[in-house]
């Protein structure tokens, strides 16, 4: 087990009928004046924005939405300069993954002196030394932001997605409610499953290095989320099915699987570009491109892929049998949930990609990926071809 | 699922050669004079003790040594003056979970204005609202104190342990590291084994309620601990088993496996009671009664026991069979860690035990304990009579 250092100081506050904790956990943090920030109105209809206003009613709030799926830099940098203008102490984001990561730019954006793109570009010393306090009210459960430090943001104009992170970006409360699960389409009902599985997958299926526990609490989640995707689909209205969706995505990136162990993320790093070209959803980048992903790193895989084919799908037989069936059975699972696992399901315009996702990679110095550093931009280049 | 609140800020630095970590987090914390408190001195003879101060030259220390394996009112009362005396502002507890339960009683009873056994009893308007910070040096992996706001305090004179808790008692940090096994007496490994085992299994054993994930996390803890216990018996310098065992007894009781899920914690309750009344080391209290609990609640614990049995103890068969061999495993488990599962194995002097605690549990008010609140004080009393 490799060293580490787990802290997470995010409150999650988890149930139905828990917006009443708004005011209290706000009202303990002294604001003066909060921006609410949510995405492109669904709140509106779903009830959502009543029952939160409801309890915002000691405070000052100035309204921000129309943050897109994927949080554009252009749009979050007007946010940034309300915030200043109007003197905001306090950001309440309400919606999914790409409101709170979009909050998670504008908090550190706000206080900082500089040029905000240099932070994601990773220039030398440009970072988020200061970041203004937030709050979570979750609407979907997917991608884990309630409870990590983490975001991913778009720049469309230069087809560029970049990811921010740094300790100041926990939020101090997130409520989580399943109950919102029923009034979601169906269409980001199973991105959530997916993205909740691929993240847990990209902290597991890499190498054995006497992790054990972690490994467990990894199955525990994707076993979870195989039981309760066929429940969750039949009825959205299913609470105990719902909370446990939730409760996976929060678990597959709250920063607890990858305690000690080597991480793998590039079949997100692929993901990005994919969408960064296309605008396909990142969920469904990540079913085209893990198969094809674990099949090209199939001998650096194997031990791990075994131990998933037999825990998470009951294989049984000989190893490589095992392997082979359990990149098969994952993407069936996609399948099943109604996810197409081929680029060419969503555009014709595919000749160039693989070269360009190769060639930008060159250009970053990503020249080894994944656990081992073994995936080569040859390698990428391979990968997105046999997902085409 | 039940809703639930989920906060733990206690940063854990977890590996190899972290004590370097403590100067800079303390550091952090602006901190002026340290109060370095500790058991009865294995640290000074296993090297812990030097290495913790060498990363403490740049604070004045005060040091106090003699936290009881049971940490007694008495004396942990003695630390309290030291603290008000010499204007302590940090405390460091170097030790297992006696030294840290002890320092979340001292970080609280010094800033409390009047008699902080009141707070033990739960005497109305009695707690304490504010806690100096502390920090933790683990030294023995079992009881979880190094990552959750509990304590037990027992106070000799009175044959009474008290149970403690509250938000400021989180560590500001715990330095985890799994070396110090190696130098471990057998006895406090397997008292670790089991306390983990114990720990996860009151959070477990209740009865379903659609916390899906969370049984499977629970789960993991269990098959982890079983896959672990015979090679760090065999060899304690095993490092990946070691850093097993400290992960699995820091995740047991993080707050983590409660979140949503019924728990039951009577095993505690009766097992806080033989350590009261005859010193009984606190791990095999649990070892002691947990089975005749399981039996006395066998009805109310069914479901549970079943899915334990088939998923921990891999048993199949007639689901009544499975039910009575899973509580059969348990007890040849702790028995193979070379602990005695019998009252009488310890003592002779049973007679009075089994109404002396059914006539505490009375006394307390305690009519229904566990998960139903089905735990009669006769049912106690069975309990206590059958593990004679």
């Amino acid at each position: 087990m490799n060293n580490f250092e787990a802290y997470n100081p995010t409150r999650i506050v988890f149930g139905k009928d828990q917006y009443h904790r708004i005011n209290e956990l706000m009202t303990e943090q002294s604001i003066k004046k909060v921006l609410l920030v949510y995405g492109g109105g669904s709140i509106k209809k779903n009830g959502i924005y009543d029952q939160v206003m409801a309890h915002l009613a000691n405070f000052s709030v100035v309204e921000f939405g129309g943050v897109e799926a994927n949080p554009e830099y252009s749009t979050l940098m007007k946010a940034v300069e309300i915030v200043k203008k109007e003197s905001i102490d306090f950001i309440l984001a309400v919606g999914g993954g790409s409101v709170i990561d979009g909050v998670k730019f504008i908090v550190g954006a706000a206080l900082y002196d500089g040029e905000p793109w240099d932070v994601l570009e990773r220039k030398p010393g440009c970072k988020f030394t200061n970041a203004l306090p937030f709050g979570v009210v979750l609407t979907l459960p997917a991608t884990g932001s309630e409870a990590n430090s983490s975001a991913v943001i778009n720049r469309s104009e230069l087809k560029m997605k970049r990811t921010l992170g740094g300790p100041n970006l926990f939020p101090i409360f997130s409520i989580c409610n399943p109950q919102v699960v029923a009034s979601l389409p169906k269409r980001q009902i199973v991105n959530g499953i997916v993205d909740s599985f691929m993240h847990t997958l990209e902290q597991y299926l890499t190498y054995p290095s006497g992790n054990l526990l972690q490994q467990r609490q990894a199955e525990s989640i994707l076993q979870t989320l195989v039981e309760i995707a066929p429940k969750i689909l039949e009825n959205p209205s299913d609470y105990e099915a719902a909370a446990n969706l939730m409760w996976c995505s929060t678990h597959a990136l709250n920063g607890n699987l990858r305690a000690g162990v080597p991480t793998d993320w590039c079949t997100h790093m692929i993901g990005h570009e994919l969408t960064a070209f296309y605008g396909i959803d990142h969920a469904r980048t990540l079913a085209i491109i893990a198969p094809r992903l674990f099949e090209n790193q199939f001998d650096n895989k194997f031990n791990l892929l075994v131990q998933y084919g037999k825990r998470v799908w009951n294989l049984s037989g000989d190893d490589k049998m095992i392997a082979n069936q359990a990149i098969t059975k994952t993407e069936s699972f996609f399948q099943q949930l109604g996810i197409q696992t081929k680029i060419s399901d969503y555009t014709t315009n595919t000749a160039f990609i693989a070269d360009e996702i190769k060639n930008r990679f060159i250009d970053r110095g990503w020249t080894g990926m994944g656990e081992r550093k073994a995936i080569t931009p040859d390698d990428v280049k391979e990968i997105v071809l046999n997902a085409i």
